[in-house]
């Protein structure tokens, strides 16, 4: 007998290549942790009650499997309301980093904050993420920029997600910004990350992979390769922060060195894409990220879509750029700026973006044998998904087996 | 002795021409449904307890007046995500509207549900709405297009209100799009909105003010002039819907009937701001729609904001060009897209808004004598309003003196 059966509702399985996989009327069965049975509810060998100790009636309620937001930079100190008065006074991203604001308040505020106080800074964010319906959150380092801090910043992500019973990813930002103290010894610096922060994350498991910023206004792409060279030999996965300014090559990088995904993408040209494509690589795209520094590239989505490459969305919640908590606005979003489908939108915030995270084989889909991480949604069809802008429609999500009532923003 | 009063916390009171109107170490007491005293705590004539009957402690809290969303479509049937796909594959908003999709659809699904079940349809989105802080939600008809749908939806917003114990402020809107059963008889629509739509409202008291959509996919300068010289026969005040999508002269028009508002004004030109500077009418910025139909031209916000004319901000909350339901979505879109400055997108969401209304006596400010509709917020500074996009911070939301907790979006 399993453990809980959901019944009356409709689902999007996204067990279909390239589609959503809907079922009209259809059932999930959970036991412990896990998917026990999914499909249609005329195809389950008896009545709801004879196959499980508990059964939920939907009331035609949507599911989904449970969202995934695949790139975050969740944990940070202080904010950057007072760059952004300043950039609509005229400054440019690139020129408030240059003049040692932005990216350098963050870090000093991240390095002047406890791991517990970084949590508490976090929470509020992280709730407002989980109101869409998440269950899985990437949360990047990347504002410590010395091996103290960016460890301290790892242990807060691993107790960010025990203090909300969420699954958090941790990703060391190995290469965001240069760390002032750096600021005339770029090789120093690589040649820290290399033999004393990377070292130190694979030895405590702290990170399952290696992200770095390559960009002119950011490091190289030489440099970032000295880097994931040396996470692969940690046995650490790699993912890159590629072409969001500039055609800089590096979702060539990312695709040399095998990248779980490449983000961002605006100034991706043909070269990228064919490298993305041949890598498996999964393009993640951040729209609020160029709505917020009004970019006006956009990333060649037409290209990725027909070479193939796996197409992604996630909030990038981050001070500077994206101070943004809702990957259903993101969906939407890439909607209206990028023009993905619904049906792209759906998959980019379930199995795409669980692919980003090399977790494709436990979550994303509604399928025997993966995580129990399913949504349940006021909402008519897939299609909307992607269509309302901040209303999600949620009214539960189901993470490891266990119902959580829709949590408040 | 007051009912209560609000302490440790900081206020934008919004009581400063052109400003927030910030107050480091704020007090607010209440006094039925009034505020009785705003200012510095240290202003205060004794000690709290010896001043109210309840005493709330705020942690620090940020307070501003409650919101205001000026300009809602919020009743309707159905949703219009279909539209979304099809407009995914190429179909402009004036093609699908042209074709007899988009605003038909919704028409047709409006007239096929009851005054009950439009206000079950309307509910969700009216608690996400609230989510954002908001006390006063303006809620227009015109999916009608006959006389009995177009009361029965003034009479579903009356009852939302009622339902939520929210202020909802019903507007006709009048001429929205020409009724099919009139598709060779403009003239006749024109005559029964004046002859027997408009007296019907005006004498039930079911709206306030008259709206009209003026544009070349909708109706004529001449047409709408009617309309709102009928309605300020009535004693009705009038907003106009004003070149969101070409010059069309339709600032100028409402600025010849003294409208509270003209919204979106995307395409309005010198002549227009002038006009509206002149009238004193509310130039009402619906960035989502902007977005969501991927307009390119932006309004003419330096031009509006040299001339003076108040800037105000809302969702448009409607199936067809906003599906939102944010009104801190909205301000941050405001600030990215449009270029408004934080305290423009603060005044913008509260005293403007309530200009747009005519409601600038009684709300969108700390003031004593207003209503005491006002929010809490957990964040530092006013300057982060639309600087969070999907995450609003709000802690909890007092409504005519009386506190709700934050309302699960």
């Amino acid at each position: 007998m399993w453990d809980a059966i959901w019944v009356d509702l409709s689902a999007a399985t996204l067990a279909e290549p390239g589609g959503v996989g809907f079922v009209d009327e259809a059932a999930i069965a959970v036991e412990g942790e896990k998917i026990a049975w999914v499909g249609p509810a005329s195809a389950l060998p008896a009545a709801p009650h004879q196959l499980a100790r508990t059964v939920h009636r939907c009331g035609g309620r949507l599911a989904t499997p449970a969202f995934v937001d695949c790139h975050t930079h969740l944990i940070f100190g202080g904010d950057r309301a007072l760059d952004f008065a300043l950039r609509a006074e005229g400054a440019s991203y690139a020129e408030i980093a240059a003049a040692g604001g932005g990216i350098r308040s963050t870090v000093a505020q991240t390095r002047g904050l406890s791991e517990e106080e970084l949590v508490r800074a976090a929470l509020p964010r992280a709730r407002a993420l989980l109101a869409d319906g998440i269950a899985t959150i990437e949360v990047k380092s990347g504002y410590g920029l010395d091996v103290g801090t960016e460890l301290k910043m790892l242990r807060a992500a691993h107790r960010l997600g025990r203090e909300l019973d969420v699954e958090v990813v941790p990703t060391l930002l190995a290469l965001h910004a240069l760390p002032p103290e750096f600021a005339r010894d770029r090789a120093g610096w690589i040649s820290t990350v290399i033999h004393e922060l990377l070292p130190e994350v694979a030895r405590k498991r702290l990170a399952t992979a290696v992200d770095v910023f390559c960009e002119n206004i950011a490091f190289t792409v030489a440099e970032c390769g000295k880097v994931l060279q040396a996470a692969r030999d940690h046995g650490l996965a790699v993912k890159v922060h590629a072409d969001q300014l500039s055609a800089f090559g590096a979702a060539e990088l990312a695709a040399e060195y095998g990248a779980l995904s490449a983000d961002h993408l605006e100034y991706t040209g043909d070269r990228g894409i064919a490298a993305l494509a041949k890598s498996g690589s999964v393009a993640v795209l951040l729209p609020v990220a160029f709505v917020v520094i009004g970019e006006t590239r956009k990333p060649p989505v037409e290209g990725l879509r027909a070479a193939g490459v796996p197409l992604a969305i996630a909030t990038d919640c981050n001070p500077g750029t994206s101070p943004c908590t809702s990957l259903t606005l993101s969906m939407a979003l890439a909607r209206a700026e990028f023009g993905l489908t619904a049906t792209e939108a759906l998959r980019g915030a379930t199995i795409e973006a669980a692919r980003a995270l090399g977790l494709e084989d436990s979550r994303g889909t509604l399928e025997v044998g993966r995580r129990a991480d399913f949504c349940l949604w006021n909402l008519r069809h897939p299609r909307e998904f992607g269509y309302w802008l901040g209303y999600s429609g949620l009214e539960a999500t189901v993470r490891g087996g266990r119902v959580r009532s829709a949590e408040a923003r």
